[in-house]
């Protein structure tokens, strides 16, 4: 991973580590289970892949850099909650760079570890959103996902067209680059815009 | 595994994708959240089975036709719900196939790794009921295994009768038809006389 | 592990099983649902750190010694339960001494898989309390830790004092004692003087 998408992986981590606090918060948790909640939502889904694929010690484990984001994350949510919920819009475009870049990082891993390109697609979706189903199953709510707008769909989307320009032969900086833009472009198109799944009846 | 129980498996997870995805449409869910729900229903047990014997990559990452079962299921279920709800003893009785047999290939698995009987049977059972305990928790319910009648005792005992069978130096495919038969035969008596397992007061 | 230590762990997962139990019982769950419970409580700590460290087949696959305690405390739970609920503070007390040494293991554990201290710390603060963290969320409640007193900071504060002797070049048998008596008189000072932390706003 070079060093651009590495910062940027854990700006991502960070913005789902407050995100985490936030949701914690209105949930009336102590500073433990805000912690906790704020770990499980930022690294969760990474962890859930590394062990589906046998990736373990999981990632987080062998570079303490995402710790010290999620700690960071939680205590400036903690101490400067007022200021950061003002930043709303700044958070959501970071969130969205975040799915991005962890559905192309999680299936690239995953078929690093010699898995199908469609397990590489699920895996790297996986890896943006399950952080988030977790925080609610841990906080004892329906998890959002399975009830929201475009936003796993994009994911899904991002990793086939990684796979498409792979396919093509694309130099891999380009499809990287490609994928993550057309997931932010989704979701943002589809939040602007009010895309929704209809709810199965 | 010979070819008749491979395709039971395949069947067995068709069967169980239905019946969450009916799960997850009775909870309003939209279509991504009722194709994962769907998904781990199916192969949630044998996740679980997995990643506690160290057997990963999980299965399902390694032979694609699991998936493939499943998102037919989904898409099938999905297309026509009306007439799937109408065969629901067809159904029933799959699902309790199912559930015999991914008893008895779970529990053959994990002693394959080389752990002892009884660590056989309690993941035989896992394999065969936690897909339908994490559907329930994934759309925050409490487990209906929890509270229900005779359905984990089933595979419990089937378990113990493939053991008793082996131990006896009975032939494998007996042993394993046998036990098979032994869960499906208590499950639908235990269904149709309504027995069950009274509440802890 | 010494032999007193080893004791100790049994002890530990017993009393964790009887809790569960108990739990189990107050939620209106069959035996069965009841049984998993109490076992989800009692090694459901060691379980998510195992399978995170990467020590697989987890612990209690390969000595079923702690499958025993945790079956002899849910029988006994059911059939005396009554007496037991009298024993509260017994139980208390072996509750905190149970958390506080799955606390330590956990730590060394972790730390003996080539892990960081910082991991070591959380690692084994997950043993000693996602049990009941999983207990909750199987039985569909938030978890209770998450918003309650000082307990899972106990582990975290005994983990420190044990790294900080371990540090300073102590014996390992007094900086387990001590971590050990830290975590138990920490939290049994906080629930005399009902200390606890502010929930979040």
């Amino acid at each position: 991973m070079n060093n651009f998408l590495y910062i940027l992986d854990l700006v991502g981590t960070f913005v789902f580590a407050v995100s985490g606090t936030i949701v914690a918060s209105k949930r009336q948790m102590d500073p433990f289970g805000a912690a906790v909640i704020a770990f499980i939502t930022a690294v969760g889904g990474g962890t859930v892949r590394d062990v589906l694929i046998g990736s373990v010690p999981v990632g987080w484990m062998l570079n303490l850099h995402y710790l010290y984001a999620i700690a960071s994350a939680f205590l400036l949510t903690f101490f400067f909650k007022k200021y950061i919920l003002k930043l709303h819009r700044t958070m959501f475009l970071f969130d969205t760079i975040g799915i991005g870049l962890f559905t192309i990082l999680g299936l690239q891993k995953t078929m690093g570890a010699g898995l199908s390109p469609l397990i590489g697609v699920m895996m790297g979706t996986v890896s943006a959103v399950f952080g988030g189903v977790l925080r609610d199953v841990f906080s004892n709510q329906v998890p959002l996902i399975f009830r929201n707008e475009i936003y796993a769909t994009a994911c899904i989307m991002g990793g086939l067209v990684f796979l498409l320009f792979e396919f093509l032969g694309v130099d891999e900086v380009i499809s990287t680059s490609a994928a993550m833009l057309f997931v932010i472009v989704l979701r943002v198109l589809a939040v602007r815009f009010k895309w929704y799944l209809p709810a199965l009846s």
